[in-house]
């Protein structure tokens, strides 16, 4: 007898899953996915009150705005809306007072007012006793800021009924900084190469380009430095010129600038001049020049960002000529179309015998007030250079004449590259919130660099991109988290940590609660998590020489002192960490009185930033009870811990997260697992070289011996330029 | 008055646009797009006869071919297709005799003995009165095979009544070569980066690399070159072993076997010797316990691919040993694990002052007979490398001891990287139908590659792979079609390149008859078209130095002559053309009596390769009537406006074709339009400083100077070495 068997509900399971994998969640939607809600009564709740739009008068930004909106809605709630030409009860109503007559005669003047260029309203109104939701602001760019925002309430599940916000940027310029190279190398890239196909360009735009330009308009950022700080000059000839334009015009309405990075010596290598001096006459026209054509390419072009004699860059300096000489010849040039220089900060060099995280505050402080109104100096949120964890940089604070930009890192250079799942708002809260005490309690870096601390309008912030060529953009799924992290943070400096992640998590990975909590918690951790199994206690820089992959303590003997490990630890028979006290460097004299005297001694010192400051005694002993020596140890140990809970923690929610990305992660999370024990083995094997100490009883040995760990080569690792 | 709109049916149809795009055709399925057919009868004729599944027998490749005919079918009819234990009405039986009673009860096993190993059969049967249809094969790989072969039935709308299937591969190593870089870059690669991410394999595996498995299956490839032929020792380290490994893992079940490039002065580099002669012992011992430890990691490791002595890299030249030295050194310690040496004889040298289109035949024909039973010689399809047109090798037929492996590319070096739509199809079998008359009429490249003329069992292809990171894979939607076709051909070099087009359009963009019909001429024509605007009448080499980017007929001066466009066009007041007869370098010579009677003569030689045996004067007359000068503009502006032509026949289909890549083709032909007219005016302002004749009346006049051409650079070109 033959029987046909009856599909057990497993195999239709399975084959449901096949066929998702077929045009699987592969990541590229980012946060901006828009399938259907699951809470099916909330979406029939929210289909009940969104009926129709309203655009009275179209442009491009509102057009992007419309097909989003609409975009959005069928996805989420899976019904068409449709267009309306007169207000229905239902009627979502977009525009500025300028394009709408009916926005004009709905519209709040005074609300308007206050949310400037950017900003938006979105309220619920009864027109006629018809209630509508309306989103509007002063200009196109802000409606498209406000229907991003009404999309994320639907995807987040808020209530939108009786809806009052107003909401507007509190910093100016949100920037993301690409270090990509011309030939699509992305120098601390790990997500894939370059997004930009210059080769392609100006003839072949890739679809690519739109949904990057969305994803950023989705979360505020708007501008994007498309080349790397260690800059080509040749982007400035005709040739690029005419490609980047082609970006811009891409990018031009959703509201994103382009800028550029300026090799000073340009003038030399593109421009057949013999020197590059700032104050030179020829220099200065071929630079007015210059700028003057890529104007007539760009008619808004944001204007340059700028690394100058730092790490082998030519800039100002080789002529005897300050930095602000530099910055002032290409504002001077930009001033005239409205565009900016942003001066880097990031300076050192082998030739000053000065702790290299003095440098940047003795080089700069002494400029403030001689840079020209259309200069923001960018300064990295800690004084090294983005370590797991520094201090804020004495930069901030230091310089009220000059507009400071906050430089944070998104792509993960000294914290696992794309595969250690490291969510770093709460490192960037961490210096924001962080008080200069420059005038008085209150005085944090947030509003420094928000302009409200000295009374700036020219204000910035810039994150270095983890974004590539990958198929979802950062390489690790949880990495477009700092992406995301960095545009809302730029628009609300006040924002938690928790709170971006929540709206992060229901966006990208589900609504469940079990599951939001769950991820939320992993991401809150994660950081703290890598500092302990990396550079616990103010430890820094002591990872692999050159690409900074996996540990490298015992780095000495290169070409700079500044560029090893051995100078950053200071490891000996009696202790480690780096004296920045007056007995040291001082670099704790760049600093208020008050920050001085919080970090001054080891007994008043957070334990987080210790090492940094101070050199301490194997044998001293920390607020657990434990010496220094036992508490390092205990740190590297509880960290690798910590990515294993968070390796059971993500198994666990097998069934809430879609396969591939259940799968990818959990990858991801075994190699962190096992890059953590690296850390944690090789750093506590070198260091018990100095202290000469067992590890404490109850914690495992090492398996592998120190040479093992000093033996190993990672000739390709990504990020590094390439050599040949 | 307010009254909604309703919305217009072209409003809807942007909004599922609209939606489509959310998800839009992104090209990363290739041809294995299982959508809904349009054709509804036809889907439910289908269903009525396809009902169920029988699969006896688990194994990992039958797991794969399973679930691949499921996913299909619930995609091409949109029904769920139940598994079954017992034969049914309407049940696909899979499986081979060893792993299925009911197959081997029902399999005709002289008709299974005569497909091998990969072959298979599908063919309808009755068992006890229930039609079915039974896909099965002499191992599990023949079965995958026929899966994919049936679902390319459904895909191309084919009847599936009454089958009677078989089909056997007629080369054995089907094989992708991979110039892929360990930094991720890829040597004349356009299309993004390499797909392997060493850093992060083998702890995460991309899913990408499954569907790079599954798309090779789909086609028969069953071997992959992983890394470039300009190869790194550090691929056979213990580190990137593992890697490999993981790899390997993954492509196994699809039938696929890895192979890596052998660097041959690796016993230097990473072993520690001081010499990679090939006699000497230390070498041999070293190599041998390489491949040994290869083998620990991948026990079905396929072999070495060698490009020895060639353009800089080092062989056993260095040692005064000959390349079969080299071959059998590497393929003594291959034989025991049965993995095979593919040394290439893509040689030159500038020491040797020899044509070199002679090169290669001279070195390797004298050798014939004194290679290992295991070890191939790869071949390229034409004599100097991969040009848009070249006559076949004369290797081809001159080894008749020695199995003989035919080489082509299917990235473009030379056609227009992945800009240009140019279907390869023609290319790949104007050299395998070529006749080599080495046994009298009738012995085609395609006998000698295929064992048959000269009775070897080992055979092979290998395609240069177009393939990259890019979301599309190759760039241009169009390029899939050229891997798509080195699979067809390898399996079936009878296959007609206007049957494998038009397999792929079906399968790829659409079956409506009007845009098959269409897109197959298209394709097609394609080819001659780029030969045309590039190099005409036996034209080569006369593209950018080093890039290979656009025109660069003037190229001279160079660190080799055979690196120069004047070397190859030899143009001069009196005409054009390389002298490869007797009175010249006589590189005919190297081809039998009746090829060398055919292209000997100007008279008789066909015109598509006139300049590349023949010294032409500018006046002299050709079959059109025309002087040679006169017939070189008409191919040139011919050239240029078929793709002008080919862009009106593209916008024609706009509404056959998804919007996504409909946009991509549009901007790519436009680009391909545009060089195009570079190519044409370029050349024949370059080549009219020698025949001082004017450009035909009638014909528009170039409206840039041969000067403005030649100042053209290109510093970030793709495909090249980065340098710094």
């Amino acid at each position: 007898m033959t029987t046909p068997l009856t599909i057990p509900r497993i195999l239709l399971a399975l084959l449901l899953c096949v066929s998702l994998t077929a045009r699987g969640e592969d990541g590229y939607r980012l946060w901006l996915r828009y399938d259907k809600l699951n809470d099916a009564a909330l979406a029939k709740k929210y289909s009940s009150t969104l009926k129709y739009i309203l655009l009275e008068k179209e442009s491009p930004t509102l057009l992007i705005a419309q097909k989003e909106l609409n975009n959005a809605l069928q996805g989420l709630l899976g019904t068409t809306i449709g267009n309306t030409h007169s207000i229905q009860a239902g009627t979502i109503v977009l525009g500025t007072p300028a394009s709408s007559p009916v926005i004009a005669s709905l519209a709040p003047r005074d609300k308007l007012g206050a949310v400037g260029n950017e900003g938006f309203l979105i309220y619920t109104t009864t027109v006629k006793s018809k209630l509508c939701i309306v989103i509007t602001a002063n200009q196109d760019i802000g409606v498209l800021y406000g229907i991003y925002h009404f999309i994320r309430l639907l995807q987040t599940q808020q209530s939108i009924q009786s809806l009052s916000i107003a909401s507007a940027p509190a910093i100016q310029l949100r920037i993301l900084n690409h270090w990509d190279n011309l030939d699509r190398t992305v120098e601390r890239g790990y997500a894939g190469f370059s997004l930009w196909d210059w080769h392609k360009l100006p003839g072949y735009i890739d679809p690519r380009y739109y949904d990057y330009a969305r994803a950023n308009a989705s979360i505020g950022i708007n501008g994007t430095v498309l080349t790397n700080v260690n800059a080509n000059a040749q982007v400035l000839t005709d040739l690029y010129l005419k490609k980047v334009a082609a970006l811009a015009d891409i990018f031009r309405p959703y509201g994103i600038k382009v800028y550029l990075t300026a090799r000073f010596s340009a003038p030399i290598e593109i421009g057949g001049l013999k020197t590059a001096d700032p104050l030179d006459k020829d220099v200065k026209v071929w630079w007015k020049n210059k700028i003057d054509e890529i104007y007539t390419y760009i008619p808004d072009f944001g204007g340059f960002l700028v690394k100058a004699n730092s790490e082998g860059q030519p800039g100002p300096q080789n002529y005897n000529r300050s930095h602000a000489d530099g910055a002032n010849m290409l504002a001077e040039a930009l001033a005239p179309h409205h565009g900016i220089v942003m001066w880097r900060a990031f300076v050192y060099s082998n030739e000053v015998p000065e702790d290299r995280a003095k440098q940047a505050y003795n080089e700069f402080k002494p400029l403030d007030g001689s840079f020209n109104n259309n200069v923001l100096v960018q300064v990295k949120n800690g004084p090294v250079d983005f370590q797991p964890r520094e201090p804020f940089h004495p930069l901030f604070g230091a310089m009220p004449k000059t507009p400071l930009m906050l430089e944070v890192q998104l792509t993960q250079e000294y914290l696992g590259f794309a595969t250690h799942l490291v969510y770093l708002a709460p490192l960037f809260k961490e210096c924001m919130d962080a008080d200069t005490y420059t005038h008085g309690k209150g005085s944090t870096v947030s509003r420094v660099i928000d302009g409200s601390l000295e009374n700036h309008k020219l204000t910035g912030i810039a994150g270095v991109a983890n974004i590539g060529n990958d198929r979802n953009w950062t390489g690790h799924p949880f990495a477009q988290a700092n992406w995301y992290a960095l545009g809302r943070l730029a628009w609300l400096p006040a924002l938690s940590s928790e709170t971006i992640a929540e709206e992060w998590i229901r966006m990208t990975f589900s609504n469940d609660e079990a599951a939001v909590h769950a991820l939320k918690e992993m991401m809150l951790r994660s950081r703290e998590t890598t500092v302990q199994y990396m550079t616990p206690l103010g430890l820094h820089h002591i990872m692999g020489w050159n690409h900074h992959y996996g540990p490298g303590p015992w780095i000495k003997d290169k070409p700079r002192a500044d560029w090893t490990a051995v100078y950053y630890h200071q490891a000996d028979s009696l202790g480690v960490g780096f004296n920045r006290t007056a007995r040291g460097s001082n670099a704790l004299a760049q600093y208020t009185p008050e920050v001085q005297k919080l970090y001054g001694s080891p007994d008043t010192c957070p334990e987080e930033y210790l090492l940094w400051f101070h050199h301490i005694r194997w044998d001293h002993k920390l607020s657990s009870g434990r010496t220094l020596w036992d508490e390092l140890c205990y740190h590297y140990y509880t960290g690798a811990d910590s990515v294993y809970h968070m390796q059971q923690r993500w198994n666990a929610l097998e069934s809430k997260i879609d396969r591939d990305r259940f799968q990818q992660v959990k990858s991801l999370l075994a190699i962190q697992h096992q890059e953590a024990i690296w850390w944690r083995n090789a750093c506590v094997l070198y260091f018990q070289t100095f202290s000469k100490k067992d590890i404490p009883a109850g914690l495992e040995k090492p398996d592998k011996s120190l040479q093992y760990y000093e033996s190993l080569e990672f000739p390709f690792a990504p990020g590094i330029r390439p050599k040949w």
